[in-house]
């Protein structure tokens, strides 16, 4: 696995479970990953020749983020090497403009959108409704790339970057969903029940899993278009599927290629985790089941606080709650930086959502919204 | 973590989660932790400059094995090491003799056993009720180490080995069961649900949990005793204990202080799996919930096989089944040998061990028992 962050760090312990040979492709020996992988080779994502070495020793190469350069991934791939997610379905989670293209282009419904260079552009495309949402075109991640634009002069000073831009219409939508699905090079699909996804600053913050009162309608239909768009995308392994729910349906907001934050839920939640069926797709082994462990499940980032010393806190949340389930990546603590998360099972969302809360809470140490 | 089996394998997969640095002290970079472990040192837990060495980087030092030599754990202790569990508690699972004498003393009930040297003592302990059962006092597992002797020819036998031994009666037990307790430096206690065992040549292939048809009293009984014994001996960390349900009532058969195959299931079956739970305890933090997250699992063993290419068998296994849980532990495939373990979970025990059984089978490519 090319990447050394938490993504890599969980889909590890999947592979210890299966007993696969697993390598990760880490910046750091700090990094996530590198601290517990006993297969670490250090090298830069951004280097062909680190890339070809890293892969000489694998039978299948994935990634935990969209970052190579696509260049790069169709050099490994003339080179026979088997690159899962491949670099042509890689390209509509590295280039927002081509998925947003290829998503309408299948009839299916997201925000509207233009590519924009000037502010004029920009002004033309809200036609005085703003605010108007302006994203990079690759290279954004947990909110940064994208901004919620209020006027022409707020979107000058952002088209003044000098970055390649899409305007996108600003959604008032009733909730986020999110929806994961996996595909393997035989064909199988597999899909998890959908999820809602509360997120803040553009960061997710909580996860509910199933989420809560949505119609059987609805949920098929969330299910079958992440299913279709990892058919037709041509996806080999995990595809996550960010969506807005509104008044008039479902809109898709992003796409992810890889283990996803919305499906961190899974590893206790569900009979599979989704580290374990990407690895499974990837391989080309028979996917997992994805039905639930448990009635129901809510996952709460940890975000990173003031206090470096989260370990310190492990007591007053274990002995607070002993069914609470905390996860912990081993990065540096970093204000707002994603640290671990926490997940919790049964039946009350309401019950659970407040634990989960109140675990994350506890392990950012009280520094929440400036508290 | 000294040794590098797959308890500590299993172990780093809830260290990586929990965020604890974790190491290991592997006989061999092939073994089955030190394959997937960071932080493997390559040392002779039979060597006192060994372990120091490796304590000397590690807050506190447990163990996936009872082989260490007690004077190397006591010399650890006196340099102010946190050997958990202690020297003092690992005697009764390094030295039969002691164990037997010790619980007897605390009025638990335990087959009848004496020391033996001599066929002629062998025998006037039969007093002509045969079998009886041998037992190396210390070095056993498995099996290895236990005879059912049904004659004092056979028992002369054994003793001609010339190892300390001990007699005990055979017990016509009714079926075995197990229980898992986890004790902290703090005291806290924690039991996990009793689980039935199925052995086969002294080596347990299955686990059902919780025990089946077991009624309240004993269920409370079973519990308490182990809470007790771990209470008693001083432990720290989990403690195994195996017993025999009898028509008088429970016998304590043998004790482990570790993370114990009876416990695998508890990685999908319980809130907090044994790993977590023992890492815990050993770290002195609150423990974590023992409760059931299904109504019912089974655990079967995946024994070696003829055949070495057990990753060549997923494909069937998982898509003949996509909700078996697949663990395989890295370890080179001989005939007999644990290599990993199944797990299914849902609510009707018979059909749950039968899917178990026939994947833990298929895995060993259907020369189970010589078919």
């Amino acid at each position: 696995m090319v990447g050394g962050g938490q993504l890599a760090r969980m889909t590890s312990q999947a592979a210890t479970g299966l007993g696969v040979g697993f390598r990760v492709l880490a910046g750091h020996a700090t990094d996530s990953a590198a601290q517990v992988v006993a297969e670490t080779r250090l090298g830069d994502y951004r280097s062909l020749a680190d890339l070809s070495a890293f892969a000489a020793g694998c039978d299948v190469l994935t990634f935990d983020h969209e970052h190579v350069p696509a260049p790069h991934l169709r050099a490994l791939e003339q080179d026979g090497i088997a690159v899962r997610p491949n670099a042509a379905a890689l390209r509509f989670t590295q280039d927002k403009l081509a998925m947003r293209e290829r998503l309408t282009g299948l009839g299916i419904a997201c925000p509207r959108f233009t590519p924009v260079r000037t502010t004029a552009e920009a002004e033309a495309f809200a036609d005085g409704n703003w605010p108007l949402v302006l994203k990079a075109v690759s290279g954004g991640y947990d909110g940064k790339g994208v901004w919620v634009c209020e006027s022409a002069t707020e979107a000058g000073r952002v088209l003044a970057h000098g970055i390649d831009l899409i305007a996108e219409e600003y959604v008032a939508f009733e909730r986020e969903l999110a929806v994961l699905a996996a595909r393997s090079p035989h064909r199988q699909g597999a899909v998890y029940p959908v999820v809602q996804t509360i997120q803040r600053d553009g960061i997710c913050r909580e996860v509910i899993a199933p989420a809560p009162g949505l119609t059987a309608g609805r949920r098929a239909q969330a299910q079958a278009l992440a299913l279709r768009i990892a058919r037709e995308l041509g996806v080999t392994g995990l595809l996550a599927v960010e969506m807005f729910e509104t008044p008039a349906g479902l809109l898709v907001n992003e796409l992810a290629m890889r283990p996803h934050n919305t499906g961190h839920w899974t590893i206790e939640g569900a009979r599979t985790s989704q580290f374990e069926q990407h690895l499974r797709a990837v391989l080309d082994l028979p996917l997992g089941s994805p039905q639930l462990a448990a009635p129901a499940a809510v996952m709460a980032n940890v975000l990173g606080g003031d206090d470096e010393d989260v370990y310190d806190r492990y007591i007053h949340v274990m002995a607070a709650d002993p069914a609470v389930k905390v996860h912990m990546y081993g990065k540096q603590v970093r204000s707002g930086r994603k640290i671990g998360h926490v997940t919790v099972l049964g039946e009350d969302v309401a019950d659970l959502a407040d634990r989960a809360r109140r675990a994350a809470s506890y392990l950012r140490w009280g520094k929440e919204d400036g508290q």
